[in-house]
Formats: C-alpha cells, sequence, structure tokens
C-alpha cells in the first residue's frame, strides 16, 4: 500500500519506520527541503495548498493522512475528491479549531473549562467579566506548544491582548485548578473498533512537553476512554486521536484533542504491544487493529534543542534513542528517549539518569 | 552517522530501520534496481567489484558493514584503504569459507563434524573413505538456504558428484546424529566486550528457515556462550555474528557461523530489549551495546515464496508482520512474522495459527 503523508517531520519519519514492516511505501507532501521523514520515502517540496502538488501526490498513492492538524480545509476538500483521506475534512475542521472543539466536548457533555468565542477586544473584555481573571487568550488555530496564547492575570494585562495575538480568532479560558495532566491515545478502526492505550501522565517545560510516564490501571481510565469514544464516534474518526485531560477533583477535564499521532504516545513504540503509529495506519488501512496492552513500564523524555551524546544515552539500562535527524535548534524538539523497564524502581532510577543527562 | 551497507536486501532494510531512530542515514550498494532497502536510503546500483561505486560509497559514508558475506576478499581490502570496516577482511575471509570456518573451531577447540578438504573428484574418494557415508558434500562459499550441497548416501552418489557442484573447492561433512538445532546470535564491540542473545531453537523445510523459537534457560546456553567468544576473540570480530549449532548427547556441535545479521536473530525485533539490527549498528558505531534480554517469549516465522493476506496475520494476537517489500517467488524469503507473548502456552497458540494461515 501507498501512503501519502501531508507533512515530513518526526511524526512521518515515526510513521514510516512503523509502516514499512507492513509492506506499505511513503510519500510525504513538506515545503521543508530538509524534511526529516524525506529520507524514508519520496518527498514532493511543496507548500500545503499546492494544488498541483497535491494532485501529484493523490496520483502517486492510496490514500492520504497527515502528521499535523494545521492544513487549509481546501487542501482536505481537494484530496478528498481523488482518494481516501483520513482523518476526514470535518474531523480536522473541528479539532483544528479550538472554538469548534471545545463546542463538542459540551454537546458530548464531557466536562471542559470555561470558555468563550473571542473575535474582538470588546468580545475579550465581555468574555473576561463572565470568566473571571485569571485566563487564558488562546488563538483558535494554530496555536501548539505553548505557542499563540497569552496568561491574562490582572485587568491590565487584558488590555490590547487581542491585537497581541494577531487580532485572530480566539477563545478566552478560564484557568483550571488541576493536580496533574493526563493523555490518551485512542484509536478508531473504519469499521468503528476503538482502542485506547493506558493513560500517560505528562509533564511540560515552558509549554512544551517534556517528560511522558506510561500508568497503570489510572482510576480515571474508564472515564477518558468514555470521553474519548463520544468524540471519535462523533467525528466518525479514523486513526489516532490524542485527548488530553486535566486531572481535577472528582475526575477530568477535557483540554484539548489533537487530531494524529502525538508526542505523548511515542512510548508506545517500546513500550506497548502495537505502537500508536502502526495503530495510526493500520486503522487507516482498514486493517485489523493491534494490542494497545502495555510492555512493562515506561517513560519517554523528549530532547528540545539538543540531544545529549548518543553514547550517554545509550549507556542509560533499557533506553531507547530516537534521534530526528533536525538540526539542533533552541525550543526545538529534535528527538526523544523512551525507558523500558520490568518495574517502576529501576523505570525511575532511569528517568533520574536521563533528567542528569539532559541537565548536563 | 552515515552508515553504507554492501548489499540492500531485507537484513539491510531491517538495519536501516534499526539504525535510523539512533539519527544514522543509510547507502545501500547492490546491484538490484528493485533492491527492497531502496527506499530508506541511497542506493548505488552497481556490482560488488565495481571499484569506482566502492569509492562513491567510501567517500559518502563513515563506515561501512555488510548485510551479506559473499562478498569478493579484494571488495573488502579495496574498502579498508579508504574508512573503517566492520567485521574486518580477515573476519569476512573466514567466516565466508567452510573450510577455513571448520579449521578454526578445530583450532579453538569447539567441537564440529568431522570434515575434510576436497579439491578435486580424488579428494572426494579419499575423504568418503576417511569419513565414511552418509556424508553432505559442500561448497566452500557461497552456499545458503540448503543450496551449494549434495547428501551422499552410498558409494553410487559420489561418482560424479565434485562435478556436480561445478568443480570448486568443498569439503566433506560428515553426518550429524543431532535432537535439533539451535543458534546463538553473539555481537561484539570494538572494545571486545561481548553479549550473546538466548539460544534459538530452529526448524527447516527444505532447506530454509522456518520457524525460531527464542529459547529460556537453555541448559547450553553457557557452552554455546564460551564457544562463540572464542571464535569472536580469535577473528577480532566487530559487530553481530551468528553461530548455528547441532544439539548432540552431551553438548553442541558447531554446525557454521554467519558474519551478520541473521534470519534466526529477526524474532529479537520485538522480542528483546535492543534487537540484532540494532546492536550490529551499536558495536560497529563504536557505540555502547544494548540489552539482550528477551521482553516476553517469542517466535518467528518465515514467509517463503508469498505472504498471507495482511488482515489475517495481523488478526492473530501480538503478530508483528515484516513484509520486505519483495516481488512474491517460490523459494523466496519475502517476510516474517514474530509472536510475542507474555507466556508459552499463549504463543504456541499463535505458532498453531501462523501454521494455519501458510497452509492456506
Amino acid at each position: 500500500m501507498k501512503v501519502g503523508v501531508i507533512g515530513g517531520g518526526q511524526l512521518g519519519r515515526m510513521l514510516a519506520l512503523a509502516g514499512t514492516p507492513l509492506g506499505m511505501s511513503f510519500s510525504f507532501l513538506d515545503p521543508a527541503k530538509d524534511a526529516c521523514a524525506a529520507n524514508l520515502g519520496r518527498h514532493i517540496v511543496a507548500g500545503y495548498s499546492d494544488q498541483a502538488a497535491l494532485k501529484e501526490l493523490a496520483e502517486s498513492v492510496d490514500l492520504v493522512t497527515f502528521e499535523f492538524e494545521s492544513v487549509p480545509a481546501e487542501t482536505v476538500a481537494y484530496l478528498e475528491q481523488f482518494l481516501p483521506v483520513y482523518p476526514s475534512a470535518e474531523a480536522l475542521r473541528i479539532a483544528r479549531d479550538r472554538w469548534f472543539e471545545k463546542s463538542l466536548f459540551l454537546e458530548q457533555e464531557i466536562p471542559t473549562t470555561e470558555f468563550a468565542n473571542v473575535l474582538s477586544q470588546a468580545d475579550l473584555e465581555q468574555a473576561v467579566t463572565q470568566i473571571g481573571l485569571p485566563a487564558v487568550l488562546k488563538t483558535r488555530t494554530l496555536g501548539y506548544d505553548g505557542k499563540g496564547q497569552k496568561v491574562l492575570r490582572e485587568a491590565a494585562d487584558v488590555v490590547g491582548a487581542f491585537a497581541e495575538l494577531g487580532e485572530v480568532p480566539c477563545i478566552l479560558e478560564g484557568f483550571v485548578n488541576f493536580s496533574g495532566e493526563v493523555s490518551l491515545i485512542a484509536v478508531r478502526a473504519r469499521d468503528g473498533e476503538t482502542r485506547c492505550y493506558p493513560l500517560v501522565h505528562n509533564e511540560h517545560h515552558n509549554g512544551i512537553l517534556y517528560l511522558s510516564v506510561a500508568s497503570t490501571d489510572h482510576p480515571q481510565q474508564a472515564l477518558a476512554e468514555q470521553y474519548a469514544k463520544r468524540m471519535l464516534d462523533a467525528l466518525d474518526y479514523v486513526g489516532v486521536l490524542a485527548f488530553e485531560f486535566f486531572e481535577v477533583e472528582g475526575g477530568l477535564k477535557a483540554n484539548e484533542i489533537a487530531p494524529r499521532v502525538h508526542n505523548s504516545g511515542h512510548w508506545t513504540i517500546e513500550g506497548a504491544e502495537c505502537s500508536q503509529f502502526e495503530n495510526h495506519l493500520r486503522a487507516v488501512a482498514g486493517l485489523p487493529l493491534g494490542s494497545v496492552a502495555k510492555v512493562g513500564e515506561s517513560a519517554m523524555f523528549n530532547f528540545i534543542g539538543s540531544i545529549p551524546a548518543a553514547a550517554e544515552v545509550l549507556n542509560v539500562a533499557n533506553c531507547h534513542l530516537h534521534d530526528y535527524g533536525k538540526a539542533f535548534k533552541a525550543g526545538r524538539k529534535v528527538g526523544h528517549a523512551t525507558l523500558r523497564s520490568s518495574n517502576m524502581a529501576q523505570l525511575h532510577q532511569g528517568i533520574e539518569q536521563i533528567k542528569q543527562l539532559i541537565a548536563n
């Protein structure tokens, strides 16, 4: 099977590494000449709205999927004329826009923080009256890793905030008192079958995911799976979807969804029977889903900006290095490492060792 | 790190799949335009003795390794002028020639079957007198998967046998009464550190490996590791070496070695903490070796000639498909599947299911 991927970054790269053993071959559409997935398949160097390039892609593959959601709606609609596209244009339309996404949470009776649509500074001031401070103003689309958002703590922060984010459609979200952040990686097959990996505890540094630890028998696992299933069914979703939650008194509050394989699921490459990347490809290709059971205990560290020397990373027992082959640059995700152990004590020993390496 | 691989078949392909996450990129030299590793790196389409192509490879990578041992000695010597080559020319010279290989077994006091050098029909007749019948006449080089050999059961079989194998240097080997065949995948780092995976039980069909099952606490594990260590040290070997043994009354008899990653080690991709492919690359790149510990119980099936429908293979619980992307052809290894389970009962259930699929 020939798979087209919109985007050729590390997620595309890991999709290709997972799909090649299934006999799949890959074509990536990405404007960056140095896209790090490029040497695992064919690389069409073109913008995401370049219809000639999209047509070239559509004519050379059997289906198209995405490594990121910020694709113009017209791109998806254009591709859907020619071949199967997963997830669908409608699923992407909702998942990439915080207003649509949060409105669907409400519709599906999934608890989330208070929020309001903000299309002007006047809207913002009105929303602050309603929601109160502190609150977070976020662009409805294109925000990630803490970009495209501003925390409003006092009245002075509200002044000019809409202009600061570029006068694009935003939402204002109330602050959530949470004890932790977890994510659920879920996969839904073409026939509607859904499987969910164990919940993952996530820690962020400067708005970027830093550490994910897969949980065992998390008390909210069943609840998270219920919420995920409602969203997946509502979107008639096909593929992997990541669902981020805040852990709050008495349950979970939905934060956001990402309609793709997700950084907090990278541990599944070694830590689950079948990885999120393989399961995404199985789903979109109409193959049976693989087991989401854990294999031992796992934790994943992101390498942001640079990667410690490979010899040092690989000296940590049961550590698996993933160097994306990208140029080092401050704030850029350039790799990750997964620790897999048979017990939590050994896992935590490895976590401390990697923390030391990153700190040095 | 840029790695050059002589050969671009499935072993090269699996090396690239294991090395890409370590930040390595790959160039393959292989005369076959449809070499199945080609889309995971650069492909230099040229013969193994093409000096211009070898120079081009040497100038574009940091080191060279091999996916098969039947490379002309001149090729290896030529490459060694320019850059590090692992395993060394001397290790390859011995490992690819049954006479040198078996002579080294004797020198290292590793039990093996009786054997004699056969450079003519007269030598063969003399050897039969000494070793007796039945015996096996094998070409000293280039034999694999049961090719390049002839079983001699009675005097009539001896007549013209040397001519039948092409009048090339051969050895005659005495028959071994064995209860089973096992192999040991060993890896030796540049600094001499050696690690060995658990012994694997192998079953062959028509001379081709069909099923490998990783053992637990095999009574001959320590003995096999001693033998392997002697050979690796004698060859000052760097990388993965596969050591095949016959299980006999009272111990093991060495059959042969292969100076490369090996079919009977494919289960390590899912079934060991660090696969044979990653460990080979760690060794040749001068990185620390990874753990050879098993992750659950594993078995591997070869798909010879064709692969059952992917949907059926993936429906078997905890089954991992490896489709090499090669055209189907009778007798050709086109893929394999690895079963990984937490217990032997479940593993054997999976083995029966795959046997059924192959039989259909």
